[in-house]
């Protein structure tokens, strides 16, 4: 830093600035979302960006874990700031379980931090936008988050999109069926290799698991029963039934994954979002026990999940001993947003609005009152911040006001204005301040 | 932390959860600024809560600096999570000059963090509400961001309030006035001093102005000038005249102050907020030069300012060397809820909602049907989330749901439901789906 000179204005790589169209754009969904949430009765609820690092830690990957912003405080305390909204959600739950209603259905927006590398669509800082039903195990709960999250995607203006659903305890069935020799903590790491196979393809993706030890044999087998496809595209579940036939606990699995799709379908019906059942799809964190999905938008499939999440059995085990099963996920809205403005979906601009122009020194307060007036209808208005009139005018057509409304000596003496439409160019001379309102709305 | 039982869920001190009924009300108050802004032009924009610290450090008070959350990040950067939004906002307009508009009006809303002592309403977490008008030194910008706080206070349902308008230069002249042998970089102290008029009380102030060199026999009378009222409980300004009459800069200083609090006064007309002229406001902060205010509670004035800001000569000079004036506050949102929660003033629940309720098991399909009509046609809803109908019915209750809407077998073959009013206990049996939505609006 250079004490005496100027420095630098940059920020964190990773980070960014959002400029009033992007801004704008990214408080519009936001509010979309909390609409439709509210809508279905999801309560919003709110937690620190900062918790002792104890909370925080050893919940994700060991790979989260060393991206996760940890330091010291002024007090010496171990903190972190959260890599997600999940793990101080189990936190806020266990610590709140008294005064809370289960089921409890929650919406939490909020940024989160993780130092991964920087490419389209990712960033250090990104906000998340949580749904969680959290109490019950049941096919009702996983259809409606599953809904809501319908309901969302087909209004953000982020064009058509594909929200596959898989479920993690056929997938663990179908891994132990085809690699019986897979030791216990090792299903994770065929996971991981699955969660790949978007990126890296099938053949990558086998060479993977066949280096686990007890999984080198069925990896083959594994990639058929999860690619192999009906004619609409959905995972073969008649192929799946024959392989787990000997299973009935994943029988009622499949069962359940079939309504529940069949269900979404059903509230997706006329919406731009497509629901196929995708057995791959696998979910890298340990924690989910059954329905699991990612959506990704039709234009841009390699921009990854835009929303993503899945059913977990025990929510807050670290922090009470009591069993809190749940269903959630997340809208990625930074990732989401990086793909409208790829797709050129991001419109800015202020809308309708009008400028007041004062003409003459004497009437600042007559302009102030004019104002006051078309703000207390609901009329978007500007004033001039400075004292000349041309310059007033120029400012009001480069910010892109739909009027100027000019007041000056002649103007406050007979309660009039001088109204400029400036699409059109049409002058309405002394139009009385009681009618300026209607020629605005 | 223990490795192998539960941890007790606990939060950092001076942070805090939000619960559904205050969350939403905090969102509530955000909406509202954002509404009021946009309808007075202003546009939104949006910072990184982790910035560079070179960027952030030694622009407040020392004070301020010993607050800041600074650390190494994982790639070695000394990085520091904000402690304001005026500081990242200096650094953002000179980043983006070249594709803003000036003069430029801004709202930046977002978390900040200071590791200060905590007490009531002070959080080490809290939300500031930023508007700013940058790229003018006019009366005119000054009476605008002072208009559109006096709306958001007068909606935001906190119950009266007062905003009290002092004016730094005209301050700075009364204490070059009444300490002529101040030295140079000693009139920060005095503000300092000034500062805690509130807590302590004019003989502690007078004391501990009297201490620093240069000020000591002028202490007194500067305080009488600050002081002295008149009827209405405004500063005297005929007084204050008398003393600066060999100034004419600070004639015009109060010439415009006098302006600006007559313009927002008429703004303030009819709404439950007084607009008073008070020179003793100082604000601790370096640098203003103009304009400074100050707002209370009129029910808890010990609370502390819930809204604040001033005019300052150059915003960015760190780091362009062009010259932005700039005019703005900042509504403390979580100290203005806190206050409202002392007071009573936040309501909570979820307002109307129908709950769908699922009699037989065959008509979950049809169950999920009529909640989605419901949800399209604007109408908050939820559904049962257990198998047992006494139990959804139960849960209807406990989550305030004003209407349940029951199906079942004959419902689902007839495509009626049967309501019940949970409010009147009234229940209507086989009403037809398509008269549902009229009944519930």
């Amino acid at each position: 830093m250079s004490k005496h000179g100027i420095i630098q204005p940059r920020k964190l790589k990773g980070f960014r600035d959002y400029l009033p169209d992007l801004m704008e754009k990214r408080l519009e969904i936001m509010d979309l979302i909390r609409r439709e949430a509210a809508l279905a009765g999801f309560r919003t609820i709110g937690t620190p960006a900062l918790e002792f690092a104890e909370t925080l830690m050893g919940q994700g990957s060991d790979e989260t874990d060393k991206q996760v912003y940890r330091f010291q405080d002024n007090g010496g305390r171990d903190v972190a700031l959260r890599f997600d909204l999940t793990v101080p959600f189990a936190r806020f739950v266990a610590e709140h379980q008294g005064t809370l209603t289960f089921p409890f259905k929650k919406l939490q927006m909020g940024d989160v931090w993780r130092g991964e590398n920087t490419q389209r669509g990712r960033y250090r800082e990104f906000a998340q936008c949580d749904l969680d039903i959290i109490g019950v195990d049941t096919m009702m709960a996983d259809v409606e988050v599953l809904s809501v999250f319908v309901r969302i995607l087909s209004s953000a203006g982020c064009g058509a999109s594909t929200m596959a659903l898989g479920n993690r305890r056929i997938l663990s069935a179908l891994i132990a069926a085809r690699a019986p020799g897979l030791a216990k903590g090792q299903e994770t790491e065929v996971l991981i290799a699955l969660d790949k196979l978007e990126k890296i393809g099938r053949e990558k993706v086998v060479d993977l698991i066949k280096k686990i030890p007890g999984a080198d044999k069925g990896a083959d087998l594994l990639l058929d029963d999860l690619t192999k496809k009906t004619a609409s595209g959905s995972s073969d579940l008649t192929h799946v039934r024959t392989v787990l036939s000997e299973l009935p606990e994943a029988l009622v699995d499949i069962e359940r994954t079939e309504q529940v799709i069949s269900l979404v379908k059903k509230v997706a019906e006329g919406k731009p979002v497509t629901i196929r059942l995708d057995l791959s799809v696998a979910r890298g964190l340990g924690y989910y026990t059954g329905i699991v999905f990612e959506t990704t938008l039709d234009q841009l499939p390699s921009l990854g999940s835009v929303c993503s999440g899945g059913r977990y059995n025990d929510l807050a085990s670290r922090f009470t001993t009591r069993e809190l099963p749940g269903m959630g996920g997340s809208v990625g809205l930074d990732r989401l947003l990086a793909g409208m403005e790829e797709l050129n979906l991001i419109k800015g601009g202020t809308g309708k609005l009008a400028f007041v122009a004062v003409a003459t020194a004497d009437a600042w307060e007559y302009g102030f009152s004019v104002l006051s007036r078309l703000r207390a209808e609901g009329i978007a208005a500007d004033i001039g911040l400075t004292t000349k009139l041309a310059n007033q005018f120029r400012h009001a057509d480069r910010i892109g006001a739909s009027h100027v409304v000019t007041v000056g000596t002649s103007e406050m003496a007979s309660s009039t204005v001088a109204l400029k439409n400036m699409q059109t160019g049409e002058e309405t001379k002394a139009l009385a301040v009681s009618e300026l309102s209607a020629r605005l709305q």
